[in-house]
């Protein structure tokens, strides 16, 4: 098994023809008239693209910005690898204004947004911001597709398509060739490219998810996570202590309707003056999530994932009921 | 499939112990109280290693340095992702009467070296000298075993163990835990492990390489070798245009004897004064290799490979041959 396949790449085309192919079916990207590139997950490729779009235009080192509450990884990788070409921001809000810097910045979008599901847009405008689209949840069982991303830089995976986090795969549209060639670049000496264990896998879920236009699947999702978020909010409406997220419903091309968000989190805020640590208190009921502050928010907020198996989830919902059953003047005793 | 095991590592557990278990049956390495890391291939390791390495001791960038002829590689990971913490300076030797610098000095060693086959062993001695040892060639097929590597820092591939270069496999034994947890941070932000989709491929042909102890792949691996290399001495015995380097022979601890080396490149020198480019004399008579300035050697050197296909191989003898029967006053007509 070579490095390369036939036509010298490490791209599998046939691969490459079904991820069009996905997209064009679910509506939930533009790829005609754009390159694409192959990653070890979005992971791999977020890191290439932070790394391509660092010094594009200017001799400055770059600034990274995401709107806060953000994936830690962003400020993570962005402080490992490429200290001495791009330092990490935090919130782009303070940039608005910000008519004139000396180096490029580099803005992550993620939509919807990991962790509080909100299909975020772009904040910052200018010749000298480049954006770098993350849509790992842009699909029908977490959210309506209004239309179909259409961004110079968008990346997806499979991780948050089917599940199948630890095969790190994930691909990446660049409308720009430059951009290309530089993650091209990055990926080859990284890794030499994806695994061919991987895209043969990759390949072989694709095909099945393609062949009913991706109906099965996204609607054996859209309904288990509608169920889930059911439970969830019914379980904490009874609550005074604790609150959800709000996500506006979204016209759905896909389903062809307009449905309510089901994100693949819940942002919960602890509402009690006296909870400032919200994933301290829901850790002493046993339920495990991440705390705010893991994504540079305030840490009266913690996200849960809904995306884990059933037995789980129908833990998380039972031990949350029996910690709101404890709520002085809650709803339900 | 989850981004981790169910011990919360991305690491197959029974992978690293049937790697442990191969390297003890060879008797190429140590690896007892070592620490273990996958790769995607041992170019993400080498790049890890080169990161874990720099800043180590010192504020002060380290200078990576490898003996020439060197796998180019080192040098353009080294100068696309280090350039702020570590700077590529090409020859040891120049280094060896420098005591005192001011920054940490990692050194590439390739054993057997890619591309000339010598089991290179490190010029440069001292507190402030890191080693990378890369093994990708130290398996039998290749060169004699003359004891096991017990290196700080030892790199292994898959891809030139089996030939599977498009699974990206690689591995490190690491004895410092520090350096290990470095290399473990830098392989989890940049791809979040290594494709369990690839570490089952992995273990399911290392399963079938341990069942008799290694003897079936080895044995046909030497033998194929050997016959190769027999037929390519004999075609440039014929030249005085051409030479092939030599190798030491080596007591192999493997297969019990002393052995002639068979290694996987050939590095050809073009003995005539005028021809100062010898893959383009061999490029123009359909010979496929690399130059030695790839190597930042002379290109009065170039690299064909003997590890190819049975037929890519016969097509290369006899084109070689047919080169040879050309020359003026030739051993044969």
């Amino acid at each position: 098994m070579s490095y390369s396949f036939s036509d010298q790449t490490t791209l599998s085309q046939e691969l490459e023809s079904l991820l069009r192919k996905l997209h064009s079916q679910v509506g939930n990207a533009i790829t005609d008239d754009k390159y694409i590139l192959f990653g070890a997950g979005s992971t791999q490729l977020l890191n290439a693209a932070v790394h391509a779009l660092s010094h594009l235009n200017s001799s400055f080192p770059a600034s990274a910005v995401a709107s806060i509450p953000y994936y830690a990884l962003y400020q993570m990788q962005t402080e490992f690898f490429d200290s001495a070409d791009c330092s990490f921001q935090g919130d782009p809000a303070r940039w608005k204004n910000a008519t004139n810097t000396t180096g490029d910045i580099i803005e992550f979008v993620t939509a919807p947004n990991n962790p509080n599901g909100q299909l975020n847009e772009a904040i910052l405008h200018g010749p000298n911001v480049k954006t770098i689209h993350d849509r790992a949840y842009y699909w029908p069982h977490f959210t309506g597709i209004p239309s179909p991303a259409d961004e110079d830089l968008t990346i997806f995976t499979i991780s948050k398509l089917t599940g199948h986090a630890g095969s790190r795969f994930g691909w990446a549209f660049i409308r720009n060739e430059e951009v290309y060639q530089r993650m091209n670049t990055f990926l080859q000496l990284n890794t030499m490219g994806v695994s061919r264990d991987t895209q043969l896998r990759a390949m072989k879920l694709l095909k099945v998810i393609i062949e009913d236009g991706g109906r099965e699947i996204f609607e054996f999702g859209y309904k288990t996570m509608t169920k889930r978020w059911d439970r969830l909010r019914k379980t904490l409406s009874m609550s005074n202590r604790f609150s959800l997220q709000k996500v506006a419903p979204e016209n759905c091309t896909y389903f062809q309707k307009v449905r309510e968000p089901t994100p693949a989190y819940a942002w919960v805020k602890c509402e009690r003056e006296e909870d400032k640590n919200c994933i301290e208190i829901l850790n002493a009921a046993k339920i495990l999530g991440r705390g705010g502050s893991v994504f540079h928010d305030d840490d009266r907020y913690a996200r849960l994932s809904l995306i884990r198996s059933d037995d789980d989830f129908d833990m998380l919902i039972s031990r949350l009921e029996s910690l709101v059953s404890k709520e002085d003047g809650a709803k339900i005793m």
